[in-house]
């Protein structure tokens, strides 16, 4: 495999955002993919290495110490000589349901995610950090949250789906002002609507909004790859994307 | 044990803040006082009992299911024709270490809080919209998070810190929307700045703090029994609460 | 006159929340009663007389330099030996229009407001402050801004509602940090929702709100009286209220 | 002059962002600029012109309804059959000052700003809706707001420097809202830190932070050039911006 390349590591890689960031940060990147599924992985691993992209996809349980330990460790065995440029955490659930039916285990499946993004979070910065000292390059090494509205906003019937979510964005923010200084870009980017995923088409709550009024999944990946290209001089913790027919 | 007066539930009882909120319910309710320390329940429950109040005190590890449901079964044995008119979570860490050493212990540890104000919400809800629902009073039942500059501020080397606050935070707006119409009122207090609590008194950061620039528990306590008077046409969900020599 | 009594001035008396602060002060202080419409103060003037309360109404145009000016001189005339306690600055307006067909005028009478709010409190600190440093007392001297909804949101169509709505909010903010180490306590208000208020009440799109899902305005005003009671222990910037019906 | 290159209009143009963003955007557009100084204007464009750039500078005060009317008349004359893509209000104060010696001219000076940001607003959007209607392009029409720290946060002495900050926020998600639905992309950029710029070389509490520390104002440039350039399904409003070492 080549050793030139640097890395982008992507946590939460299913058919929809996950998979388009996989795409985009395969075009300048050896791309590390991260997910239950690997089934789904190797479908988005085939189609990145059909259009001349490079990677590995492990099936991985981001909430798990061991799980994600081993996902690292295959990936330093697999790149040794790959430094690593991005990482992005595009973990994420939506656990909807009045409060009092909220089982502890639905809490708790809920908000592992939480575990997740520290994990992740604590294998990622010491390989952006490594970046950051030894390999002078064009872009800040990055660590980048995908958020959505439930991580600004509470709604009734929402707690075991917010909770997680503005708990890492208060992560992010730490981790922001924690290792900018030392030139790691970590940034969050809030998902204001429907993106227009195969998931969300068929959800019930989701499935009558027009394809047009959604967002789109290769938009966002371009933005993530915008906010990885920002120099120190101007770095953006946070932004908000919307589909512009969206009302907010 | 006199059945006539309502109970006031108060979790995270040490001798700062929840002692002054404990002592302040206790003119009115009777309380029920949940903390890990036995001997800080009996002291502060023995203070209120001089002052003619009335209560238990219950050793518990919030964060732990079966400890927890331990408690409130003793609180309905102990208080069986009492309703529940308030519950107080008044639980809180503050984790502050570089992101790099934080363990998975620590973070779990510190995180665990927010299964906690889950278990807490999820066994004290049914019971106050039972009060809502069969005793009409003076006074709507109500649900208090005590929560911090750390609930809406994530600083560098406060991961740890803040995503529980922030989770909590969440938490509490998701049930203030959610149980509002129910007639159940939640709030969120953001407290701003170092109380004089002995604990503070002696932290590295903030010892030299004068205590006319520190907020006042007792205060603190009135403030929570005035959100408890509110009445429905008129709900509060967060305020925040500094020294006046707060700079912020 | 009674010169013993401190003076609160209020700004901004209709017939609804504005008269209700009105009667609440009224039971502590003599009040000072600024409106455009000399009826309707003398109509709130004679209420609060005919419950033992005392003070004036000054017909006067807060953004006008010259009346607010004007005024200020004759409560100082009227009440030499008065200190003054409390200001409270609820003038507002609702210009909803899309924003291309909002005239120049539209935009200007909007945002005069916040001249307005920069006149009043800027005769009124000078006199809060005397009586922080004079007259040592049981509450601290307040200035309290009214807020609302579009206070910290600014919807579609609503660009003059929404401007001088955050341009005061930011005073008050400001105006927190600046003045309370002086002993002087600035609060806002977020009233989030209707107001059982007579112009809501025939208001197109709030008259089909049921009396029962509106903010009282007796409850605003207990809201602020207690606002005022805060220690400097103790100071609170900011709460939000609404009815417990109200969707947000 | 040539009839094919869409319009920039960009108000605020000094020496440091301004000049930035109309050397950014004269690199696919004709630019019209508007500032007060003639002088400044010329050495821009002349700047501009030698690295093939085009476009005028017209001298405008934009808080006055007259003077603004007449610039947008002369570009429309200059440029007759050029659409309008792009127009980015960049204009800002900096009073500070304790708010009992703000006059209540520096006051109506600082909020003018506000007036200015409405008029640019009004005559802006119809030309950009225009374009949005008639010119389908790569690019959605975009009207972008240069915010600062004080947008969001409004310290002691800075009353002045904040509302219009606070006001023209508002006015940004407001028309976002409005105008997202119809085409126009709306946008708005919390510059939080010293930009690199003549004016904060000097300016006495930014004179201190290393040129390193600052914020490029190129990078801010290359930001506004980003946001026009995103797709209708991928609209953000708002963004912060700091550079790597800004404490936060």
């Amino acid at each position: 495999m080549s050793a030139t390349k640097p890395l982008a590591i992507i946590a939460g890689v299913g058919t929809g955002t996950g998979s388009s960031v996989a795409h985009r940060f395969a075009k300048s990147y050896t791309v590390a993919l991260l997910a239950r599924s690997q089934s789904t992985l190797d479908g988005v691993l085939g189609s990145i290495k059909a259009q001349g992209g490079e990677g590995i996809g492990i099936s991985t349980n981001v909430t798990d110490p061991e799980s994600i330990g081993n996902a690292f460790q295959k990936i330093t065995q697999a790149y040794p000589s790959s430094s690593v440029a991005v990482a992005i955490f595009n973990v994420s659930g939506r656990t909807v349901k009045p409060f009092l039916q909220l089982s502890l285990e639905d809490w708790k499946s809920a908000n592992d995610v939480t575990t997740g993004a520290y994990l992740f979070s604590h294998h990622s910065l010491p390989l952006l950090l490594k970046h950051a000292a030894d390999e002078p390059s064009d872009y800040c090494p990055s660590l980048i949250f995908t958020g959505a509205t439930a991580s600004v906003k509470a709604n009734a019937n929402s707690a075991a789906f917010a909770t997680p979510k503005w708990a890492a964005r208060a992560l992010s923010q730490s981790l922001a002002k924690e290792f900018a200084p030392q030139g790691v870009h970590v940034a969050h980017a809030i998902i204001d609507g429907p993106i227009d995923i195969p998931r969300s088409r068929d959800h019930p709550g989701l499935k009558n909004v027009p394809l047009e009024d959604r967002i789109s999944p290769e938009a966002i990946a371009d933005t993530y790859w915008w906010l990885h290209t920002q120099p120190k001089t101007c770095f953006t913790w946070e932004i908000d994307i919307r589909n512009a027919k969206e009302k907010w």
